[in-house]
């Protein structure tokens, strides 16, 4: 068993105004998904994307968006997405806030 | 692409005090693991139990500790847990507020 604040993990910038904290992952022994942790500062997004594998997202602050090929759809703190496997994706920070949330993925993403 | 509130999902009621809502799993179409989230009343606990699968908890809010053979850790509101297969844990609310957290689990959970 292993307790670890999240703030303690090292933020890695991903793009400009995001950053990405790997709070449990597979070098911690987990076996089948990853926890990260996301910020996007206020104006900031992250790439209109998408991969083979899914996104499980808890909002933890923050006001936004995330994109779809159907559009935009709000999201705040306590919303969950479910994106799955080559669905097209973006979140967007539209607050004055940073836009935190919990972006969870399976270890193994292959690449097609 | 699915987005929902955790509090618009129904909170089952798993022992006095404890409630559990399955915000995101295999009935969604996820096809690795499962988003739940557990609210702990004040003085309430989950048992000291095992199983095979690993969780990984994001603490919300709330103040209380885990429990491991070890002895009692203290967490609070950005603490993650790494817990693995088999490794014998308790959550527990040793505040005056609901302890309120994110446990994952994989959707394949044997039973030995």
């Amino acid at each position: 068993m292993r307790v670890k604040n999240y703030r303690d993990v090292e933020a890695e910038v991903e793009a400009p105004g995001a950053t990405m904290r790997w709070v449990i992952d597979a070098k911690d022994g987990a076996p089948n998904f990853a926890l990260r942790v996301i910020e996007l500062e206020p104006g900031a997004s992250s790439p209109f994307h998408h991969h083979t594998w899914e996104h499980e997202v808890f909002v933890l602050s923050g006001q936004g968006a995330v994109r779809s090929m159907k559009g935009l759809t709000p999201i705040g703190e306590g919303d969950t997405i479910l994106i799955l496997g080559d669905e097209v994706h973006q979140l967007i920070n539209e607050g004055d806030d940073p836009l935190r949330f919990i972006c969870l993925v399976p270890n193994e993403r292959p690449i097609r």
